[in-house]
């Protein structure tokens, strides 16, 4: 759908002008130069001729067809521009002009009225508020950035500085370039996930670049992103973190984790490499664009003398990569070749000869990378050099070298990725190297990134088929009893469920809870209390009353009728005292539960994402230590393992200082439950299980609170 | 002392060569090319001439005197060289070669013979197995690498693969250069410390870069650097820490702390600026050589438009760096000259006019850099560009603008960091920025490690008063009684203090601890118990038992007479049914401590550093989340503040879920009672206070551990 647009055979110039110092003159002076292989139509009502083209007094008297526009005019323009866009049945239009919803409200309502014109007439937006787009392949550049390399990345981006940045960078290593550059700008109209399923299907795209401010719809991107990184690799930079953390430390959830922790979780688990740093973009986008990835975690490390090796083991250990021990075949193979000073355990290094043999590192390179423990190979230091620092012999040497590596990784499908102090000198193995597609950078912690970047996204691939899509069937589990509670709440104009009605609810889907029963009168309290047989908690009943404590509306720990009778008589009073009007339904009458570890899971809807769930371990864990993780719902059960071990104090579920441990599968079940739940019930608002008691065997959640949509 | 080393006025090569391929004539050949302003004197005795220079047999048959030796033969004729040196008198003498202590027992052995020879001749040693050294000033370079730029920076390289980076990135950013390198090798002899003391007094040297991988004399370093970092500050960066881990897993504080967490955190305390990423070690040398440090951990940001702006508010954010509101009057004043588009809130963006104009950015930095509030600029994105992007008559604003801001550094002593797209371009402005000593980078990242370096050395020194030197003063406040406490045991032949005897050396100086009394009968212990009129604990005393709970020697809150006396019993019981060979003086009863926060304090000596402390909060917090901070003693009572800062879990200290919070000044108090301990009684050699019991009011140490050194 999108093809037309991104991939127009016609472009028409609104605001087409001859002062060159207007975008409308540039950017038809760009597309002349870079050779666009499509129509140029320039429009602008007083001219007639613009650098040697026809130019048409308004869009609807062009009379062949019209893919795309580009309007350079003013925001107030906009819209009318739009709607004779829409009559002559144009299929895009890349607005450039800011002055929309980034100004405030007088803005906002200029861009919904604008978006409101594309959906009547049909027209795409890209933007408003962008730098614009070039597509690389029919060199339709409608930026002011001539040149950008080609290649096979596409750039989606929500700053022209950035994409400036990166469209240099390529310039500069001139190693790899792009398919697409698209400035998404205010994503107003076409989102993020409608370019991922335009590039997913592009056949010379091999990964996509993202620099994301903000995204408008998370959870359809998740959707996409999910289908397209089994395809293609994706790789992002979120910024705007600092600003984040600031507007949603009001919330409460949100001050337990700011909410690029959410999308960070979220955007891993559709497969998407999130990058940190904004050095490592472009590096990590053609490695993974051009590399085998790695599928077991594991690389070889092969230089020439100490200092970058050590470095290099260092940060792969940050990254969590295992620098397996090679086989006694490997190393007596490496033994043979190498001499006796070198070292033959990974690191392999192969200096302490006396006489420098580039050689040598195909060599070794083989015979490593035959090693099956061995998932990729990263070279570090001075290969490339060999030439420059010594004589011409040495670089004929370095260049078959260079060939020889180059060949073993196609044949292979394992990766080699290479440090080279030389990476800026001119170099021909190293050039050599890079025409094979072997990244070469000068760098050794972006080396490194990129090695930790094929193992992540090997080990994505490699677990796919555990991955959710992140797509809600709504409803499909829902019970007609649990219908009933929400409908019955909603009937009483209520959006909080009562305690007892909340875990009936989760107890209806297998939740472990004792649910209790509603006293309303201290004899009543006496008779539920007298059955139960154990000690019993107490706790008010009323819809008005939603934080129980507060109101002093719970007692532990009761045995005797007389402490059972006089707990009854003081939550009432209590009630009362804190809100005389409160609609007081009775006190709910329960087990004590006894002692376990405490646990916390609760779920929200975030603005971004639609359904969350935090876990953590209840009392100091979450409170203070904020040792609690977020992730976007679905979640399966086999992810709930992974999301435990996502907060450090989860450990204590294996049981420490000689205890027993825990009932982890009980708690992956409840956490399942959750997600079932809230698919289920999407009135749904939010749901709180604080605290769940748990065992070594079973669990019980002690309290829930649900609350539902307005 | 180094002075004739380092700044050798005459040097023999000892193995000079006529083959090109040998060091030994690669030596002579690079001090020639570089223009060596001392005397040469080549050694070999089957050589007359060598490139043009008499050739000497041997180094004593030169008449003139030599201050430096090259050695470039290898390993095992390395003593009786030194010895000829020796009688030289030679003030010092670079050793090339490898084949000591890395390769093993052998090796070992020779290196130990080395040293030997060198402190009987008094001939000082660089290396061995260095790449060799260099001084830039007098052009003596005993490396093979030319042309090395130079500048002010010192460099002390423990990898010559990490000096050849280094130095090739100087000559490529044509910024900065250096003074010294020195290649530190195996710091057999001259150790780190020294070149710092030396490089401290050097006028030249404006800063000291670092890559250490392994430091002999780690204390020494700490207070040599000390000394040194208030008057320059030192760049470090530490490898192999991934080794360190796997060596120190065995031991139990090893497995709560990497060593290089120790180290870290104590070279920051003696003002280090510790780099973490092998890319950010030149950049941030240069930045601190030639900016004035940052002292209020606040930085504005100057942008033409977002994107990079962005992403620098999340790295400083990052960082712990502040971006301050401006003042009104900076605000208007930015706006007066700004478009209306633009932001004059930090980060301020000059973006939003139609023209581009250069030189905003100098308006706008003059008028920043006066508001009080700001301690330093970080420009970012496409300054410098300006006249590559535009025409030549924007390149001359540019350069007028550049002109300005190097000017403005000097005069306010707030520096300026640039980042700009066009780094890498031939930009007159950036160079004239470069003139003026502001660095400019094209990374982000790197530009904001460099703001972030310049904060934290002006933290450094403005709290610099407050900073240990780490010197001991051994025994300095040692106490009668408790040199005989320590005495006693170690006349019985034990390096176990009992706990009593622990706790009364504790007391002494001052911790607040029950001793209790020792009882030898079970008679006895009542009498004591009567006298406490609390619940109290019963453990059992025995040199030979050291984990007391292993042996069920502890009984915790009892009250009654038949508990104490049944108590009593058991524990003897148990003590011998656990070692009955066990030398058992009795039974320590004290009252039960009440409930409180538990703390753990320890110390022990480091093999690099000397006494370290632990501390910690008890249980969970130690042994599961592992949150646990390591100092490098002595500790004053004011550095106390900010190793409590340095757990997680110290939140906890100031009361939280509504509690009061706990004595944070005695538990400060402790800590430097500890330091003071360590520092009166050489002999100890751990010492564990464990648990303590932290109260609203005071504290009380409920165990104590003292062993001492073997």
């Amino acid at each position: 759908m999108l093809d037309k647009v991104l991939n127009a055979r016609s472009v028409a110039i609104i605001g087409a002008s001859k002062n060159k110092t207007k975008r409308g003159y540039q950017a038809i002076k760009t597309l002349l130069a870079d050779g666009y292989e499509g129509e140029i139509y320039p429009v602008n009502p007083n001219e007639d001729m613009i650098l040697g083209i026809r130019c048409h007094k308004d869009i609807t008297l062009i009379k062949d067809p019209v893919d795309l526009a580009l309007i350079t005019t003013p925001a107030r323009t906009i819209p009318d521009i739009l709607r004779k866009c829409g009559e002559k049945k144009v299929a895009g239009a890349v607005i450039i002009a800011g002055g929309f919803r980034e100004l405030g409200l007088k803005g906002k309502e200029l861009e919904r009225e604008v978006v409101a014109v594309a959906k009547q007439t049909g027209v795409r937006l890209i933007g408003p508020n962008t730098s614009g787009m070039i597509n690389l392949k029919s060199n339709m550049n409608l930026v002011g950035i001539q040149n950008a390399p080609k290649g096979n990345i596409a750039l989606l981006c929500q700053s022209g500085n950035m994409a400036l940045t990166l469209i240099t960078e390529a310039t500069i290593r001139k190693q790899e370039g792009f398919t697409y550059y698209v400035g998404v700008g205010n994503e107003s109209d076409i989102k993020f996930h409608e370019y991922l399923e335009f590039l997913r299907n592009d056949p010379d795209t091999k990964s996509i670049l993202m620099y994301v401010e903000g995204m408008s719809e998370g959870r359809k991107f998740l959707q996409e992103a999910y289908k397209t990184s089994i395809k293609k690799p994706i790789v992002l930079l979120k910024s705007g973190r600092s600003a984040t953390g600031k507007k949603s430390a009001g919330s409460h959830t949100g001050s337990l984790a700011g909410m690029s922790e959410v999308a960070k979780s979220a955007y891993e688990r559709t497969g998407i490499v999130v990058i940190e740093n904004s050095d490592e973009l472009f590096p990590v986008a053609t490695t993974l664009s051009n590399q085998p990835p790695i599928n077991n975690k594991s690389i070889a490390i092969l230089a020439d003398g100490g200092g970058h090796a050590t470095i290099a083991a260092d940060l792969l250990t940050d990254y969590g990569i295992l620098l397996p021990e090679l086989s006694d075949k490997t190393k007596n193979n490496l033994r043979k070749l190498l001499p006796d000073a070198a070292s033959v355990v990974n690191p392999v290094d192969v200096a302490g000869g006396t006489d420098a043999n580039p050689g040598l590192f195909a060599d070794c390179a083989k015979i490593i990378l035959k090693d099956p423990s061995v998932g990729g190979l990263l070279v570090v230091g001075l290969f490339g050099g060999y030439g420059i620092r010594f004589d011409d012999s040495l670089a004929i040497g370095e260049e078959a070298a260079a060939h020889r590596m180059g060949a073993m990784v196609r044949r292979k499908n394992k990766p080699i990725i290479v440090h080279s102090l030389y990476s800026s000198y001119e170099s021909h193995a190293l050039d050599l190297l890079r025409h094979y597609d072997i990244p070469v950078h000068d760098s050794l912690d972006i080396s490194c990134k990129c090695v930790a970047s094929l193992c992540k996204y090997g080990s994505y691939l490699k677990s796919y088929h555990a991955k959710t899509n992140f797509v809600f069937n709504w409803r499909s589990k829902a019970k007609p009893e649990g219908n009933q509670i929400i409908n019955n709440a909603l009937k009483e104009g209520r959006h909080v469920l009562l305690e007892n009605e909340a875990k009936e609810l989760i107890k209806l889907h297998g939740a472990p809870t004792s649910v209790g029963q509603v006293a309303r009168s201290e004899d009543e309290a006496w008779q539920i209390a007298e059955k139960i047989k154990e000690n019993v908690v107490l706790k008010i009943v009323s819809p008005d009353i939603l934080h129980k404590s507060d109101a002093c509306g719970v007692k532990l720990n009761l045995k005797s009728e007389l402490e059972v009778r006089k707990a009854y008589c003081q939550i009432i009073k209590n009630a009362i005292a804190y809100n005389s009007e409160a609609d007081i339904r009775g006190v709910l009458v329960s087990p004590m539960a006894q002692k376990g570890l405490e646990i916390i899971i609760g779920t929200k809807i975030d603005e971004q994402f639609g359904p969350v769930i935090m876990y953590g371990l209840g009392g100091i864990m979450v409170e203070i230590m904020k040792d609690v993780t977020f992730w976007v719902l679905p979640v399966s059960p086999t992810s709930c393992k992974k999301m435990l071990e996502d907060t450090r104090s989860s450990i204590l579920l294996e049981g420490v200082r000689g205890q027993k441990g825990y009932d982890k599968k009980s708690l992956r079940r409840l956490i399942a439950m959750c997600s079932e739940l809230i698919e289920a019930y999407p009135e749904i608002e939010e749901m709180d299980l604080n605290p769940i008691i748990l065992y070594e065997k079973g669990l019980d959640v002690v309290d829930a609170r649900i609350i539902l949509k307005k």
